[in-house]
């Protein structure tokens, strides 16, 4: 099932998207809801993000190769870390670089979303917390990343995190093609296979520090081929089985 | 004005504490309340912690006495990074040590508490945005933060973060004693104004990247004197102006 947000009219809302029509949802995401028989075009909403997370979680050199590029050793533990959740973008919205001078780098990434809250979460039961996946694009102002060393400030400005363009609730994560255009190019292109460690196992090590919650966001880490981002370019993540999220650059 | 939350048969309410009792709140902490003329006497409350953060922000090496103990280098521009609001605890409440080999230290800190939203907030409207100030001791395990090198983790386990034991809305912070001892001991005795970043400058850096929210948290540095903690030891915060956060800590 994917389910999207909307907004049309100036009224937003949840929905599940059948084809080219999107059928309402009345209730709550994590909680209960029922699906209207209701059907809305699609031609006619405008997508939002399809949550404001609450925790908005990353984690840092998840694929091998990523970590060469960036010449960082693998880590040997999951290398958890927090960004604002006020980055967070929609499907179509523009990101801004605060910086024309600075590096400013894309990041496609399986954005998973948390749906029951847990706290020492065995590996072989994560599913059971998974409310769904959708697409991320963790935008990285890679001279901030460098300078701090802390990542959260280079990777929080506004417009630094579009997520979309829907939840898809019925997947299994451990092997799908991830990949990023930009201008139509191809940029990257690796497999969750690839992952040093997989998605079950990230929220083991997370829960087993602080609880995961409802609305809970993990980017799980970036394939290699990341580079620089310039005003005018259109940049674009698919992951198979979900979709593809579209997002503009502007200076 | 000193406002506190608390807990009195099953029910959680905010206060102002006027000698030893409190006059509830009524209506919104960061909206619009009135306070009752209702008084509780205040030895028939448990307080709880001042409030459950929205975005908790610490702010790391800005003492320099105590970035020169930890072997680092005093930052050229104010480093921010996120921790879990789920680590928070009140006054009175247990910190517990999740590994008993690891070393697991004590910080105090003045903590802000954000009022109103701003982003881009220049340091000379600062003042406007914050609500007020509580105590905050930033527990913090020492071996995963260098193994990690992103502080999130040893900074977020549960029960890792105290604050309270209420805010006190009406402060200057430019100069305030920040004091902790272990058990009676003094082990850290420093003043805010040895600050690198002042309060004010803190506010305009964090907001010039992503937008400060009514209920977040700034944690802003700790002087020198961390030490460990070990289980049975008393912890006690006392900043000037403000009051003691008082912790016990268990294995």
């Amino acid at each position: 099932m994917k389910i999207l947000r909307y907004e049309k009219e100036g009224e937003t809302g949840y929905g599940v998207l059948k084809g080219d029509r999107i059928q309402p949802l009345k209730g709550s995401l994590f909680g209960s809801f029922t699906i209207c028989t209701e059907e809305i075009p699609r031609d006619e909403v405008r997508l939002l993000s399809p949550l404001d997370p609450n925790k908005l979680i990353l984690i840092g050199r998840n694929y091998a190769a990523h970590a060469a590029e960036g010449g960082k050793p693998v880590p040997e533990e999951p290398l958890m870390f927090l960004a604002s959740p006020t980055a967070v973008i929609g499907p179509g919205e523009i990101i801004r670089l605060p910086n024309l001078e600075d590096r400013i780098d894309h990041e496609a990434e399986l954005a998973v979303v948390i749906g029951k809250r847990g706290k020492g979460i065995p590996r072989d039961r994560a599913k059971e917390y998974i409310f769904g996946y959708t697409c991320g694009n963790d935008v990285s102002n890679r001279i901030l990343q460098k300078k701090d060393g802390q990542y959260t400030r280079a990777k929080s400005f506004d417009t630094f995190k579009p997520l979309g363009p829907w939840i898809e609730t019925d997947l299994d994560p451990s092997n799908l093609s991830v990949r990023l255009t930009v201008n139509g190019e191809v940029r990257q292109d690796g497999r969750t296979e690839e992952m040093i460690f997989p998605v079950p196992v990230l929220v083991e090590a997370i829960s087993a520090v602080f609880p995961l919650e409802p609305g809970d966001v993990i980017l799980t880490g970036t394939p290699s081929g990341v580079s620089p981002l310039r005003p005018g370019d259109e940049v674009q993540v698919e992951i198979e089985g979900i979709g593809s999220l579209t997002n503009r650059v502007e200076g």
